[in-house]
């Protein structure tokens, strides 16, 4: 197998963690690396990722970048919105480079963003590349996932899909960015601030709409404390009983009276039981549960790495998990 | 949308479920019927499957039946290998149409019929047009399913799905059919007859193998009665302990001493906790369970109508369900 040459764009959390993962796997090498930041500039990749050098210099452009390497694809790991991103991905596939971007807006873009989906579009098809938004949410559970068991459905009225996670075994800084010990007015006041927010719920529900053949005539993106029913207590913090535990948020997407979708995210100190859930209320039922539910973490950089063989053989243009060959694992 | 237009081939006792679900999508009508059977010929296909008239006759052959109807695309329900599956792609790509069959070695073909494979592969490449075999399993469940919840692993060692079926709520010719109420001497000599045989587990154990690039070594298919641990008495037949309670087949992928894939698929009256399970050993590991398992009789039809759309548009060849766009439900 050809082994894929990648180029890292955008060197934040996520992306440092990429470099380790590409190194893990024999189908795949990275071979550029690329930020805006000038304090990173010109430092060796792996030492900034926390592992060997890998005598790759952080270059300041992808067109510096260029100079030295012959990259088959891009991972792009650097905003969430679509007007950020547009321009940036169409650098990037003016380059000649497919793109496979952890942007949330990015998985399904054409119904929020039609003039920058149309343009991402065109610019894809003309460079002969295609472009891909993904991660494990948004990107694969709450929508390509129950897309694909729909499969099995002869009929399709309703699909129900919840991610609870318990978020007394994450670390304490995640614990306090969901809101969790907060009293209900400082909750009101940190999801004014927006930080709050699971960006791309709304695209998940037009993403699963869309496949369906569902012309939704309204969507819905709602963000509610989880309030502790009795007093938490952590290594951490103590939570008050009727103060904030986490966060949850419900995009539902409805047909005139019908709710036809309805996507749950839920992180809270003590959730009973975490899981990812797809509910299909059709013909016939189907109920799938994934037990303890999928670290995002991990999940989301390796899904952005087996997207990379099927987005460098996909139809030009911009592209989501549902209209590419299926993803699975890949060495 | 357009509307698809379809002709069953095969009016056995699945085909003759289809046209049926056909009536019940918009996207998609049937304007064909064919079946050897000269019985059949002639006769209108909805009075067949017990529908209103559908002013269709059935066709002795798609050559004749083509004199008539314009399809887009065919069903082919007729047979379980590629021996006997072959010729019949041929002649159906020969008219020019893509092809979905549920034809269970037809799923992932290349490594125990390659020759086979490379014809129908060369004759639909020819046509210009998709050929693809799928079903709830082999097809999806077991094989499909498995490799797509992949995506999300940056390390995939082993996977186990389990198919485990409670034959008591099923009629009471499925239940003799598994073996249920039979000693372990007439078990055996049913088992020597073939009839009680799931077809296909070894094409799933390749399917999944080829997706994570796994070169297997050996694989295994290994059939036996489940034994029932104490008296089980249904409506219709009372089983001893010691007797059989049904059929268990599992199939196996060897890499060397490393058993890589475990397909386990069980059918016994009175099996206590009836699920579909799929389980990878990897980073994360990943515990997916579909909850009572999903009912084979709909769901066959189902991802058979559900994959036309995809199979009119995807690239010509011998596919499989890993390699064309994510199958969905369609209206």
């Amino acid at each position: 197998m050809k082994q894929l040459k990648i180029v890292q764009i955008g060197l934040g959390p996520l992306g440092r963690k990429i470099p380790g993962y590409i190194a893990q796997r024999q189908g795949m090498e990275l071979v550029g690396a690329v930020d805006v930041n000038p304090a990173l500039q010109g430092q060796d990749v792996g030492e900034l990722c926390g592992l060997s050098p890998m005598n790759i210099k952080i270059s300041a452009s992808l067109e510096e970048c260029l100079k030295a390497a012959k990259p088959d694809a891009a991972i792009l790991t650097t905003v969430s919105t679509m007007e950020k991103v547009t321009p940036q991905i169409e650098e990037i596939v003016g380059c000649g480079l497919p793109v496979v971007s952890t942007c949330e807006e990015l998985i399904y873009p054409w119904d929020t963003s039609p003039e920058r989906s149309a343009q991402i579009d065109e610019a894809a098809k003309k460079a002969n590349v295609a472009v891909l938004g993904t991660g494990v949410n948004p990107g694969f559970l709450m929508d390509a996932l129950p897309v694909f068991l729909s499969s099995v459905c002869q009929q399709v009225e309703r699909i129900r899909v919840s991610r609870f996670q318990n978020a007394a075994f994450r670390r304490v800084p995640f614990q306090k960015k969901i809101g969790a010990g907060l009293n209900l007015e400082e909750f009101e006041s940190l999801k004014q601030s927006g930080t709050l927010r699971h960006v791309g719920l709304t695209e998940s529900v037009q993403l699963i709409a869309n496949a369906m053949g569902w012309k939704l005539t309204k969507t819905e993106d709602i963000i509610t404390p989880v309030i502790a029913e009795k007093e938490i207590k952590t290594d951490a913090m103590t939570i008050p009983k009727g103060f904030a535990a986490g966060v949850q948020q419900i995009g539902k997407g409805w047909m005139g009276e019908g709710e036809k979708i309805t996507l749950h995210f839920k992180a809270a100190v003590g959730e009973p039981e975490p899981y990812d859930r797809v509910e299909i209320e059709g013909e016939p039922n189907i109920s799938s549960t994934i037990k303890d539910g999928v670290n995002g973490d991990v999940a989301t950089c390796a899904i952005v790495l087996n997207a990379l063989k099927q987005i460098t053989e996909a139809t030009p243009g911009l592209r989501t998990m549902a209209d590419i060959p299926i993803t699975a694992f890949f060495r």
